[in-house]
């Protein structure tokens, strides 16, 4: 089987990532990068799902990105926006965008695959429900093979990369009903910005109503977290 | 004063590169990375090297890169090599080759830089003496700017970002001269893959051999570390 390296963060859209590259047929070792971010509790989540959707190993990293001012995911001094209307949520960069993390996801993951001879690199952005990350778009992805190449002795011995990211054009509806057709145990999986400390769901930042939409239009019901 | 990131190892070259950026007027903000390398004795030096030259802040940044299978400086399994001929350490990516090494660094320089309100990044890489390591060469970089673009929130914005790379195109012995002329105090800079406990060069690897050959070729001698 070929290796490939998925980002798994804990969430919905990184889960149905992994269930999608073991359909795909990939052996696939999953990396979970602790930033301090403050939903630490994903990162148990994250060992938990690693192991129920079969992940041939499963890494947890930690490195301390909190001195990285002005993201409400790292920098505990600005709020998790909430409650925002769903023409806020569509307008703009969030407040919870961290700077560079996805490059910064990227490149340990690449790191990782170039030392495992893994040439695929998966990661669960959307490009829909999320379209305000600049780093989410197809575009960067792109950029990041390219870059892949340049900057690889893989590449230099004229091997490509792919960053698959089967996620990015669907909505979050089209996720959830793919999550829940190939198995993966949403209940377990947290995509709140600011949960509680068991990791309840505050239900009012953008990813729990998005979530909570999603469900919706998707006609199924979100479980609670089974911790 | 323009704010720019310069990665700061506690080597020669980056340590010149600090030196040119404070020289071009930037207010430096040095990042030194400790990724549980061999020489873990750069990350002192940095501190001391950083205060010396005058930088506006120092971080050091601590992540665990030694589940890197393979290379020399990451895997104690793997030996670096010692008194190869100038022949030998030209030809092809060398065992020092810690995948993705300048992509991390750069990625975590960018998010820094983004955060603090910098578009400017400076690194020490040199596609002269250390032909063999990809992310070394011009076009890694430009790739890395491109991508900057497309993966951050000021890209989106419209803000281009620069990757100075000042010792790209020098040799050994330039980048000596310059970091003479400039005041850097190469005795307390560490270039050597594999030091002693309290930073003794060992003389053999290839970054003691091309820094020696350097200092022969630049006309001076290279002082000893000074601790």
């Amino acid at each position: 089987m070929r290796p490939a390296v998925v980002l798994l963060s804990g969430g919905l859209d990184s889960a149905t990532c992994l269930a999608w590259a073991r359909r795909e047929g990939f052996s696939a070792h999953a990396l979970t990068v602790d930033y301090g971010q403050r939903h630490a509790i994903e990162v148990e989540r994250a060992t938990a799902l690693a192991r129920r959707l079969g992940a041939a190993s499963h890494r947890i990293l930690a490195i301390d990105l909190s001195f990285l001012a002005g993201s409400a995911l790292t920098d505990r001094t600005v709020a998790v926006p909430k409650d925002r209307s769903r023409i806020e949520i569509g307008s703009g960069v969030p407040p919870t965008y961290v700077p560079a993390r996805n490059t910064v996801l990227l490149a340990l993951a690449m790191a990782w695959s170039e030392s495992l001879g893994a040439r695929d690199l998966v990661i669960g952005v959307n490009a829909v429900d999320y379209s305000g990350y600049p780093d989410c778009r197809p575009a960067f992805l792109r950029a990041f093979e390219t870059l892949a190449v340049c900057g690889t002795r893989a590449g230099a011995d004229g091997e490509a990369w792919r960053i698959h990211a089967p996620l990015v054009d669907l909505s979050k509806a089209e996720i959830i009903l793919r999550a829940a057709a190939w198995g993966v145990p949403y209940a377990s999986t947290l995509s709140c910005y600011d949960p509680g400390v068991a990791g309840a769901p505050c239900g009012g930042c953008d990813a729990c109503l998005i979530r909570a939409r999603g469900f919706r239009e998707a006609g199924l019901e979100d479980a609670a977290p089974d911790g």
